[in-house]
């Protein structure tokens, strides 16, 4: 039986793509040959990276629409600095909504100015700050969609007519959004994508104009995607499991359908934390992610008998994260509705023993 | 039936390796979850990561003596520019021995003067130039130790006062030497260590005292020794595959053993390159690389016949790279000894056929 894995991430993944993943390092494309031990540049993986990068375009709805998608290693964290080394020329707007937001924005102050239009770290980024304007004259505007840490979410993205740039590790491919709003999106694959080690990034091709320094190559968004995103050798199996999760996102109904599974999900859940007297939620409501939803248990006394039975209900990964204390429950595309089921009835089960 | 696979890079890994991997995406640990769906942070991967760093510094002989390893994202073409941030204040020396040692300069420009002390370019890198002098008063020495795409390597070091940096990455683990030497040691994993996707790192401690510069911190050296490679995200299941050939390699008996092996991989392919009047040798004989043997064919009427022949033998990956031609024969540590008689015994065929 395998586990409900609520890991806020590396987090679970679709079981029938582990399984092809599996194969593919033993005997990939019926070739005799590992997935791992052949050139990145040999048709069959050439064929990978393009599928992948033709379905992350597909499932934002932006192929055809001057956007090139790229799979680039480094995670988020080498966006932060790859996105003010690039398009920073004197000064860029950070919306601050929690840890990661905070990392970008120390990144990019080696480049240039920086204005915070706005922060919640008055109340430990419990919810997203909604009164600001985003000034006419800066280079760009950044923000981070969905906070892992915190549990909060943008729902609305500010209209704006300089370039918005979007950190959506957590929650892309999760929900429907106008994404032809955005100049550049990045996400650490290890959410909804795909395993640890690659980092998608979509971007318009027009903003390739405002490169405005002499970046190294391998910082260069124009130098990735004048090769098609194969400057250097790619993480091989991280775009493989990417590609195949893509995919499977696609055979299910896209995300248009995954939306409706999340919302349910979620509902579920916040359902239960706010009907049960045991419980209680962390962030503003308006605010809660259906990617991330963060509670605490009201009584302590309970929280060790409640560790037990979760456990022993083969949950793992609900631990909140060390800045917010109580449980952080992470539901993110491959986590079946029956999963939260399951935590849900261990919730319902200590409130008629407690 | 295997096939016989000399490719250039990422190239052929232990069997056994793949098969713990193949296991590992199923189910690691026994724990009922995929390696690549838990924390990074959980101990069973910390353990992972740990023993990497532990092992890499033992095959190098450098435990315990003031060297960290890590296992960075974006392979050597990032440590490229990462070692000319971090360390590039007024001018540092180059060794300029083929593409990969071209573009470590080109990316190195951009930090400050450089000095190529000499170069093979005149004679398409066919030789490994000797008769240079490191200044003193550089930065730094940078050289490449073994060069993938023309067939050479360096058999000794010079001898400098300045931090010696090395890009290793398609001979590291397949010889002995004194590490002790280097001061920065940096490999893409895909050749003798892993899958594409991570780069292992070696760095003397006493060089974080020379950064020169404020350095983002993924970029920064002494950030990623600080937080014990593990400041963001690494690429998890390039670091377990990697872990797990340096285990394979410590099981064997070490860089020692292998040495031998590849020594005697070297020696038959070579000596039938040298022996049989249909092939030549494209590079200067006392800087053949163990690693990657380049030759041609004399008679080039003979060449699809050749073709026709080694891919009956069920050989892949022997084509010479465009910049080069002709045929290149990789032989990384996992390549056993037996493929390498494969390749001798078409060229014998042929010889015959002929």
């Amino acid at each position: 039986m395998k586990k409900h894995n609520f890991s806020a991430g590396p987090c679970i993944l679709p079981e029938e793509v582990l399984k092809q993943a599996s194969e593919a390092i033993v005997n990939f494309n019926n070739d005799d040959l590992s997935l791992i031990e052949i050139s990145h540049r040999s048709a069959p993986f050439v064929e990978v990276i393009e599928k992948g990068r033709r379905l992350a375009l597909e499932h934002l709805n932006l192929l055809n629409k001057g956007y090139k998608a790229l799979f680039l290693q480094g995670g988020a964290s080498t966006q932060f600095l790859m996105t003010a080394y690039n398009f920073l020329s004197k000064k860029a707007a950070y919306l601050n909504t929690g840890t990661w937001s905070t990392k970008a924005i120390k990144e990019a102050r080696l480049f240039g100015d920086l204005i915070e239009v706005a922060s919640s770290k008055d109340k430990n980024f419990t919810y997203i700050p909604k009164e600001y304007t985003v000034p006419n004259d800066v280079d760009f505007f950044h923000c981070t969609s969905n906070n892992t840490i915190y549990g909060t979410q943008m729902k609305t993205f500010p209209e704006t007519n300089v370039p918005l740039i979007c950190d959506m590790s957590s929650d892309i491919f999760s929900r429907q959004l106008d994404f032809s709003k955005f100049d550049l999106i990045y996400a650490g694959a290890q959410k909804n994508m795909g395993p640890a080690g690659t980092t998608l990034v979509v971007i318009k091709e027009d903003l390739l104009e405002r490169i405005c320094r002499e970046v190294p190559s391998m910082l260069s968004y124009k130098v990735h995607v004048e090769r098609d995103s194969m400057f250097n050798t790619p993480s091989v199996f991280a775009v493989y499991v990417s590609m195949l999760t893509l995919d499977w996102l696609k055979g299910l109904g896209g995300v248009s359908f995954i939306e409706d599974v999340n919302k349910k999900k979620a509902k579920l859940l916040y359902d239960e934390i706010d009907r049960n007297p045991l419980f209680k939620g962390i962030v503003s409501k308006e605010d809660r992610s259906t990617m991330n939803a963060t509670f605490t248990i009201v009584n302590e006394d309970l929280q060790s008998r409640f560790d037990s039975m979760w456990k022993e209900a083969n949950i793992s990964g609900i631990n909140g994260h060390r800045s917010v204390g109580g449980y952080r429950a992470s539901m993110y595309n491959a986590l079946p509705l029956y999963s939260v089921q399951a935590l849900v009835d261990v919730m319902k089960e200590l409130e008629r023993k407690a």
